[in-house]
């Protein structure tokens, strides 16, 4: 077993990998460093704190004190590690080298921000860490108008969230649809729709093209239009960190992020790395539903891959990371929004034909009080008529149905063999008896 | 293709086979005899509506005219089928015969009254039709105490109803927990305990000894004691109704139900009978989990059945009916309480030897507001490793995660290759990062 482990980043999959490895082998010295001054949160809560509904030290699960009188685990917070040398089994930080049997690394992603004149005027944010967060919370103090790059989840979150706040929020938004890559069209219409009935406004089809001010963000410019605004949020997505990887020769695959095996080791022209596991953000991944590559950047993926991680960096029998579909989930306003596997845009980046199926039905039984409005949309491979991604639209109860699909995609279920087969449990305040997510596989197999 | 389909029945199965028979074969003459005077109603939907949550007109989805209208389909309702020649292929329904060339029996079941003394007593009820309930509804007037027989999910729904009404409810149980047979003891207990704190009483291992008064109900004895109440309603199960299945001479199964091929077709003496489908509480099941026969009566069931039945007689290409892990959930007071596959009890009726894993978590981060308690209970073949059974017991979002297990035992997941595969969709106001459902699996790796 490993007598020292050392991770390298706080996030989702670095602190449970930390604690992974701590518990599968208590014997081990586990020391994390981390460039932030805050660790174990959930970069997922932040559009709620800044509007107050969930506050900064409640996301904020535990402290490095905590880590290291509760689990025997070192945490150097604001803490860069200058180099990492995989010969010598050594990590230098802070000025001062540190020797390892197992390296997990977890330096997880950062905001992509484009390279347009003005990003780095002051009241121009990302949203990522919590200093993020605190720092956009004291900037919004007397400003009315917001303007946030990019109508991904994040991008919507927080767009409700300054809504709430009373702020006039204008997205701009690159592509022709919001939620784009993961959410077709027609669904992410509904989401449109919904927030526009919330008094938000959306610049589509439109790249910022500058942000523009004195010192500080007066306004942004985006298809030759200005838009007055005192803060600008910049949610366009993630990149992965990848100055140790790159730094290692550890190889880099299609998608930008370091190919790894299902133990989570890197490779090096070919070569499996002994004694370095990897997790998080930085990973590829392989897909449930196509083979190939794909990127899985969600708060549950780091946590599965956290646990592997930390178990094999502990020494214990090989763990090994499956290939993922990705099921997401997002609320955004009134709505869940929930996907799963492939969209349609995905689904033609693998080159497969897909066909879909939709259906609108309710969360309760038509006659129960309170039940709430569901689309659901299910795509299916028209060669093999196997399914391939879902997407949920829904008042409540997204999450756990769009679990439920990605276990009939991953299965391999095909649309037909979804209706002999799957069953839904019934209760009037709970669901209607025939649930429409077998209305949405009948339509597909109309279509298919 | 089929001329004339008959169906005997008006439920779920019943209603379901008319429509999808008329959907696919739209020349095809429909139709419906029962001894019902409501049809196409949902029976789950009584205890709310005696309650006063859903009206009855909202509950009884169609009436005999809008099938006639709408649907072309004819409906004879308080008709009984005095009897059925399928040599000849007729039906005599209300002193007249007609024919058929394909029949649908979905005459469903009907609630198990033992044969105890004062069972016949005025105010003494069953709950299963609409006519039932509002007789329920009409004896409660003034009634202060009220005794219910049986503490399954109909029987606990009905306590809350009549609790929120502001009646003293006991439920007498001759098992030793609530929800037996398809719950684990130590999950039934958690409800028992919720339902306690609503002040309903509890009498359990105490079959139901005599029903006492004069002309009208004034007590219940059981165990010995007597329990003073104005109305006594029978919950205690669900028999099918197997006259006409006896009178042709179908084989019965060892559950006391008919049993069928996958295309719902009945057999004489071990032959498939020819232009006869079954549908709902009288079917014989196969188990998805185990080999072997199970029962299913639930109302999703029901329709799934309806719709094979109903597109088999129509002549269409052979639909079939797969086996069943049953999904169920019943919203009791404030719980949501789910169940699927085999319980404890269930896999030991299997000769299954069991392990169980359990976690408690939330149904939201733990910083997001209104999240509520949720315990996961997973159970495995300690053989295979399979999983074989899963509960929930939760404040919200229980239905989708019985699915979502159900689609993972039913492909035959272990403990093992859950833990290595399956994913969840993680946004704070709906879920946690790491599902309980897998602390759960986890705890269950621990036991087995």
């Amino acid at each position: 077993m490993a007598k020292k482990i050392i991770v390298i980043g706080s996030g989702a999959a670095g602190m449970t990998a930390a604690s992974a490895a701590k518990e599968r082998n208590p014997s081990a010295e586990v020391t994390v460093f981390t460039e932030d001054e805050d660790i174990a949160y959930s970069p997922c809560a932040i559009p709620w704190a800044i509007e107050g509904k969930s506050g900064w030290n409640e996301i904020v699960m535990h402290t490095p004190e905590y880590y290291r009188n509760d689990r025997g685990i070192e945490v150097f917070t604001k803490t860069r590690v200058e180099s990492v040398d995989d010969a010598a089994k050594t990590v230098t930080a802070g000025g001062k080298t540190y020797s390892y049997d197992s390296l997990v690394i977890a330096t997880g992603g950062k905001v992509f921000v484009p390279p347009i004149p003005g990003a780095d005027l002051k009241n121009v944010f990302v949203v990522r860490t919590v200093r993020d967060g605190k720092n956009i919370q004291a900037a919004l103090e007397g400003v009315s108008d917001v303007v946030i790059g990019g109508a991904g989840v994040i991008g919507l979150e927080l767009a409700v969230s300054l809504r709430n706040m009373g702020k006039k929020v204008t997205v701009i938004e690159m592509m022709d649809q919001v939620i784009p890559r993961i959410a077709d069209k027609d669904m992410a219409e509904i989401v449109r729709k919904h927030l526009e009935d919330k008094g938000i406004e959306f610049v589509m089809k439109a790249p910022v093209q500058s942000v523009n001010g004195d010192g500080k963000v007066s306004s942004v410019t985006a298809a030759g239009k200005e838009y007055p605004c005192g803060v600008m949020i910049f949610a366009t997505g993630i990149r992965a960190n990848l100055d140790i990887p790159k730094a290692l020769g550890f190889d880099i695959g299609q998608l930008g992020t370091v190919i790894v095996s299902p133990t989570l080791q890197p490779y090096r022209r070919g070569r499996l790395v002994p004694g370095i596991y990897l997790a998080g953000d930085l990973v590829q991944c392989e897909s449930a539903v196509m083979p190939g590559a794909t990127s899985s950047q969600l708060g549950s993926s780091a946590v599965k891959q956290g646990l592997v991680a930390g178990r094999n960096a502990a020494g214990c029998p090989p763990s090994v990371f499956g290939p993922v579909a990705s099921p997401w989930v997002s609320v955004i306003g009134d709505l869940q929004v929930a996907g799963t596997g492939l969209s349609e845009g995905l689904a033609s980046w693998y080159g497969v034909s897909a066909a879909g199926g939709k259906a609108f039905g309710f969360t309760r039984a038509r006659y129960y009080p309170g039940g709430k409005e569901m689309t659901v949309k299910v795509l299916a491979d028209r060669s093999t008529r196997r399914l391939i991604g879902a997407q949920i639209v829904a008042g409540e109860e997204a999450t756990g149905r769009i679990e439920w699909l990605t276990s009939a995609i991953v299965s391999g279920m095909t649309a037909d063999s979804f209706l002999a087969y799957a069953e839904n449990a019934y209760c009037p305040p709970t669901s209607m008896v025939r649930d429409p997510v077998f209305a949405a596989v009948e339509d597909l197999c109309r279509n298919l």
